[in-house]
C-alpha cells in the first residue's frame, strides 16, 4: 500500500509581492499545505491584494483577506493620505514604514494558525533590503515566536510554533533567482508603493527601485508592468 | 510662575466593559493623558462598542474604533456564529476565547502609541478570573512588552515600552471597589457576551456570572441592565 503522506498546515503572509510569492513557493516545495492570509490595511497600493488573489489561485491554496482599518491610526505613507510617498531613496526608518505592522500581521497569522490547528507561519520579511523597518529583523522574529507560546492554548499546552522566514538574509536577486526556480510568476506580483488601480509600478519609489535592481543583478528580465 | 505638568500620553484599550472602564479611570489617576482605542472584531455583543464610546466620552479623552475582520478567521463563540456562547460554567480553556485576540489589540495599541509618541499602553487583562486565557497571564504581557522593545523604530532607538496591567491580580470585587472609589459609571458598560442590541445582558453567560458575583462580594449594588 502506498504511504500517504499527510501535510502539514502552515499560514503564509501573502502581501502580493515578489517576496511573499517567493515564500509561498519555498513554503510548498518544504510540503507544507498552505493558506495565504492576506491583510487589507488600507494601504494606498491596493492592487497588491488582487495580485495576491491571484498568486494563491496560480498556486491552488486557500486565501484569506483579512480588513484591518490601520489607517485610522495613521503615521505612514502607506496608510495615511497626508505623508507622500517619496519618489527618492531616504535616510534611516522610512516613512513607509507602517507602525507595528509586521506584529498586528503575525498576529493575526497566529490567531488563524490557531483555528487551523497549524504550527508554522512564513512571513516574507528581508533584514537585507529592508534594514530600516525594526520589525523584519532575526531577533524580532525569535521575540514574536517566543510571543506565540505564550498566547495560545496550543502553546500553553506544549506546541511549538515556528515562525519560518526563509528570505531573511537573501538578496533581492537571490530572492528572484529562487522565484524563478520555483516557478513564481512574477509579473502577477505588485512590489510598488504607489501601483495604479490595475497594478502597474511608479518605477520610482523605494519598492520598484529594490526590484528593478534585484532583477537586473539576477541577470533575469524585469516582467513588471510600469504606468 | 506655576509650574506645568505635561501629561505624558498612553494608550488605553477600552472594551467597554467594566474592567477595561475602571483600567481608564485607573490610567488617567496616575496622570496619564489617555487615548482610548477600541476593536471592532466582529464580535457578536458589539453593544459593548457603544458602551465604550460613551466611557471615553465620559472621561473626556480621544477615543477611536479600529475594525478587524477576526471574523473571517473565526475560531471563536464570541465571532463565530456557528460556535454558540455557553449559558454554563466550563473547565479549561472556554469557546468565548479569541484565537491571538490580546496579541492583535497590543499590536494595533503599539502602532498607535508609535504614532502619538507614547511609551506606555494599558490593558484591562485578569489573571485571577480569567485564568483559562493564556494571553491574560503576566508572563504573556512581559513577552509583548520584550517584543515592543524590538519591534519599533522608537524601540530600536532607545525608548522604553510599558505595558500597564493594573488590574491583573484584583479579584472581581476589587476592581468594582476601586472603580467605584474613581466614579466609574458601571450602569454605563458591558461585560455580557450576548448582550442585545440595546447592551442590556443576558445574566446567564460567565461574563455576567464573574461581574454579578462581583457585584455581590464588594457589597456593592449591580447597576446592570439585564434583558
Amino acid at each position: 500500500m502506498p504511504e500517504i503522506a499527510t501535510k502539514k498546515p502552515a499560514v503564509v503572509l501573502l502581501s502580493g509581492g515578489l517576496d511573499s510569492a517567493t515564500t509561498l513557493a519555498l513554503a510548498q516545495e518544504q510540503g507544507f499545505a498552505c493558506h495565504a492570509l492576506s491583510l487589507d490595511y488600507g494601504q494606498r497600493h491596493n492592487a497588491e491584494l488582487t495580485a495576491a488573489q491571484r498568486i494563491a489561485q496560480g498556486a491552488g491554496v486557500e486565501h484569506k483577506v483579512v480588513f484591518i482599518g490601520m489607517n485610522v491610526i495613521g503615521g505612514s505613507a502607506l496608510t495615511d493620505a497626508a505623508i507622500a510617498v517619496p519618489d527618492h531613496a531616504t535616510e534611516g526608518i522610512p516613512v513607509t514604514y507602517v507602525p507595528a505592522r509586521n506584529t498586528v500581521f503575525l498576529s493575526l497569522a497566529l490567531g488563524w494558525a490557531e483555528v487551523l490547528g497549524a504550527w508554522d507561519i512564513f512571513i516574507g520579511v528581508n533584514a537585507v533590503d529592508y534594514s530600516g523597518y525594526p520589525d523584519c529583523r532575526p531577533e524580532y522574529i525569535a521575540a514574536f515566536q517566543r510571543l506565540a507560546q505564550l498566547a495560545t492554548k496550543g502553546g500553553v499546552e506544549g506546541g511549538e510554533f515556528h515562525v519560518h522566514t526563509p528570505l531573511i538574509q537573501l538578496s533581492k536577486a537571490d530572492i528572484i533567482r529562487t522565484g524563478t526556480r520555483l516557478g513564481v510568476n512574477f509579473a502577477g506580483t505588485v512590489s510598488c508603493y504607489a501601483a495604479d488601480k490595475d497594478g502597474r509600478a511608479c518605477s520610482r519609489c523605494d519598492a520598484c527601485r529594490l526590484r528593478a535592481a534585484g532583477f537586473q543583478a539576477a541577470g533575469i528580465p524585469d516582467p513588471t508592468r510600469y504606468a
